[in-house]
């Protein structure tokens, strides 16, 4: 039977790398042959959770077309986020929680998002939908993506599904959520061993917004300030990008799990409507960003507003 | 409460109507504002459904933005497709099966595509997913709307799920689907009374294939040669569209609704590219297209890859 990749987005989050995992499985169960791949290293993280539920990670891929024809996405959407020869598989499915951009097919398609915290709490509803069973292990990464997207319940992401869906899966993993879910944090924010440029790219993901070209790398840190001592090693590392890639921002937010504040660096040729756009003073291109850690619910809107001006 | 738009395609068919009526009486249900409206004429067919079940025609808008902040999309995403003024309102959800393109959105949504015959076949699952039961009269628009799009279920766009979901609702509806339908359809291809310019543009939508602007315009009809016995003036019609849109390509497709094929007129700077996308000839612009009754299926991805080469 003709093979099926399933896959998250470039640099691969929790939720991503869960997801593929999931879906696929789920597909199997309904007949069809998918395998979860991935486009991106493994976090701490990530790595932490597959571990807890007797996981492989799975298989790292560049290019999709050379070994199938069509390809499930979940967990994105947006053309630049995905495999790099996207344009020349079919795109047949996608399951997703972010906005909807730079996305286009030549045939219907069973495409769907919904504006909750987690890819997972879609798939929950999938498999409910579909009357299959989620085994233990599955329900511990599917519980794994939701605290790991919702910082724990905290972002302003987090809906009451994505909580009532952590609740079925928590009792069906046989897990605490609470005191797992501390610890998979902390295992992510364990940034000992990784290089600055390591800390740019973990969760970096480009976006189209208006004319511009803008890249928003995120990390997460119990101790921000260690990240930010490093301030101009960064930047040398941030303006290569912008060049190499004809960017016209680069924003780095680097995200305090314990307090839920942010703390961005800005750069690029329109970095200063970072500023206008969060209302809050950028000294030396950096700010402060109280109580934002959503990128996609706190910054992509924020700067969608401010550059489409 | 703050009302909310539920709005189908221009040159609305009967899918459009009907799933607009259909998912704002859901959406009250669940406890939204949400109001169906329509942006074009209510055809014959659907004025023949509207009737046999007791339902007044939505209210027609031009623009909705005067009158609402937030939108839902059904039977349509392409925003060449809907309100003319989408980009000043919020489009908070899109049921649709159609092809993805030309739609962006800043923030995330509620976007359920499937490939599936009809938008019905979809909503008639939203009503089981949110546990809201389908009125009698509800059901019998859900019905119009599947036959229309599947042609009394012989298009190649008829899915299974489309058949099971017909026959649920025409138990609901109390009607025979089969007699009821062929009823419907033959009031629809009833074009007395109808301009030319009448039929280029009842079900005209139009498409940005490659870097190419294509309208492509449908007709169901008892007997074709009615209609193309009128070529020259059509033709004089359609060359008028093309320079006052600055369109590539117009294709006008007569389906005959009793043989199932259709006749094609293509008009434009891209139109030779017609004959080779279908492998057919086309003899004075006019081309014989067997079997093929569906634009979404059979006609948009073959101009979708002619047009991209």
């Amino acid at each position: 039977m003709e093979k099926v990749y399933v896959v998250g987005h470039r640099n691969p989050d929790t939720d991503s790398i869960s997801s593929a995992i999931v879906y696929a499985h789920l597909k199997r169960e309904l007949g069809m042959n998918a395998e979860a791949v991935r486009i991106g290293e493994v976090q701490n993280e990530t790595a932490f959770a597959l571990e807890k539920f007797g996981f492989e990670a799975p298989r790292f891929i560049e290019k999709a077309s050379h070994d199938v024809k069509h390809i499930i996405l979940v967990d994105h959407n947006e053309k630049q986020q995905s495999v790099e020869d996207i344009d020349d598989v079919q795109v047949i499915e996608v399951i997703d929680h972010h906005r909807i951009a730079n996305f286009q097919t030549a045939d219907p398609l069973y495409f769907r998002a919904e504006p909750v915290g987690c890819t997972a709490t879609i798939l929950n509803k999938l498999f409910k939908e579909n009357g299959v069973d989620i085994p233990a292990n599955i329900a511990g990464l599917m519980l794994s993506a939701i605290i790991s997207d919702s910082l724990l319940f905290k972002s302003p992401t987090c809906t009451e599904q994505d909580i009532a869906a952590a609740k079925e899966l928590e009792a069906i993993a046989g897990v605490d959520a609470l005191e797992y879910g501390l610890a998979m944090l902390k295992a992510g924010a364990d940034l000992s061993g990784k290089t600055l440029e390591d800390l740019l790219t973990l969760d970096a993901k480009e976006f189209g917004i208006g004319d511009y070209k803008v890249e928003i790398g995120q990390i997460n840190a119990v101790d921000v300030n260690e990240i930010m001592v490093n301030q101009g090693e960064l930047e040398d590392l941030i303006y290569r990008k912008i060049a190499e890639k004809g960017l016209d921002l680069f924003l780095f937010v680097v995200t305090d799990i314990l307090n839920n504040d942010s703390v961005a660096l800005a750069l690029g040729s329109q970095a200063g409507k970072v500023e206008q756009a969060f209302g809050v003073p950028f000294v030396n291109n950096v700010g402060v960003l109280k109580g934002v850690v959503s990128r996609k619910k706190q910054v992509v809107p924020v700067l969608t507003e401010a550059l489409s001006k």
